[in-house]
């Protein structure tokens, strides 16, 4: 049967050390809940934090990989997905998720998040930036949730399955 | 020799009367500068307006459609490439422009302002929506302009593309 | 850690009986070896098959489906890939696999051993099509194996496997 | 209105001196009946001969590439598509080709002839290789017409053309 699969999308290389502990406190939530973690699978940033904290906490972690092979790919990756389709990849992120966490911001996170959005999937943003909350709660005001820690997000993540099934 | 090519991005149904006038502006004088027009192709919205300018100036139009035929596909297309990727499609848009123009803006145009952000190309923004451009530029201060008129994102154009070369 | 991830790639609606009892014991045999199965997801032929046989065994699988959502997905799918990418999806299905074998031939099928030809996978012929036999041998000679049973194509697998580590 | 688009496929490096012959001259017939032509766009093999010959009779040419700019690519291309897609861009070629022709053959031009069949496309094989004729025309046999010189390819494209509309 098809497993409850949580993406977790931030920056890589831009990540702040806010965006870091973030994620590995949503990966480790994820997987104690008993979801399946999807990152794009890079071994940097919230990609790489989330990974470990889901491995910290014995989870399943999938990562959807931009390029065609293992080079630069996190090793707290269990499945890993090589699509070779670049940022494109983004797309499968998205479809491929049944939440969307948003850990912090930057050009690639903003794209997934408008793409969750135009796919109708839940968004929940978490992160410290005013302009980006304001800008896609604009877009979609029932679809995108604003959370202050990675507990909220988990416990929005509860309602929003709930109400889904 | 490769064609210089423009991308107009916007929405699709939910376009408002002055982004599809806008649009269609944009189309002519795109094709009256002797550039390609690029759009996603689709027979509503910012895509058609914008076509059907390029074709009233005897303009070449190219439509990146999301799907994998003709359906759906503006007549105003003259070079119709099939993706089969859906909104995916999105990121060929990008990389296939020389310059990205926003008419409009949605979650599916957010995508792609953001892609562009992230894949290092000028963006011109032509909106009534300062949540967004405010977001944009601050992902990127020195790639994205905010413009008011289609004559004036046609300036910004020739400036960059000047300083490109 | 990288789980290993075995392909079976075959045809949907024109598998043969043969060919699905082949891929149901492949399905199992590659569940009882630890390997994760790989497939494109759908609830018919070689894929459907496939997955059950793997899911008898208490295995892990995967399913990159061509669609957005669950519609036409194998009930015997853990992860599901939403990739929406129609057919281009089999490009994701070579790349992600360790190792593809070929269960039965059709026109997608072909698509997909040709690829994993050109991207240097190991492939394991398991069909009643001698033409294809010959054509895809001819291409790569020491990347193509050609097997008359399932335990002869996991007995491949285990030699590849050893050879690549 | 949109125009006929016509796909030459074939080996890169790998091609032959004939292949490189036909391509061309292919390229030109193309250009020579007012369609336009579609390639792999890269500055080798099938591609760059097909493009070349098109142009020296004046056509328009397409190039759907792999990369995300323009390294690599034919100085023949008119409209350079950049999918960023790798091999997955031949799903994209075939889909927009309303005619694929296959001149010469190897993995990658074998899977694009296979995804031409499983899309419903017209493939027309140009080729010295026996063995990819028998498989292909065993694939699909109305669907797959076996030519000597590209004189015949492009008579076989009229007649197609002729039919379908």
């Amino acid at each position: 049967m098809k497993k409850i699969i949580i993406g977790v999308m931030g920056p890589g290389n831009s990540a702040t050390s806010l965006d870091l502990k973030n994620a590995y406190q949503l990966g480790q939530l994820i997987a104690q809940n008993g979801w399946t973690l999807l990152t794009g699978g890079r071994n940097l940033g919230v990609m790489e934090a989330a990974s470990q904290g889901a491995k910290s906490a014995q989870g399943l972690t999938l990562g959807i990989l931009p390029g065609s092979n293992s080079s630069g790919m996190s090793e707290a990756v269990d499945i890993a997905i090589f699509t070779n389709l670049g940022n494109a990849r983004n797309m499968i992120n998205i479809l491929s998720s049944d939440i969307v966490i948003g850990c912090g911001m930057g050009a690639g996170t903003a794209s997934e998040i408008a793409l969750a959005i135009k796919e109708h999937k839940t968004v929940i943003l978490l992160n410290q930036n005013p302009d980006s909350q304001v800008f896609f709660q604009s877009l979609s005001p029932d679809q995108v949730y604003r959370v202050e820690t990675p507990t909220e997000a988990i416990e929005t993540v509860i309602d929003c399955l709930s109400s889904q099934s």
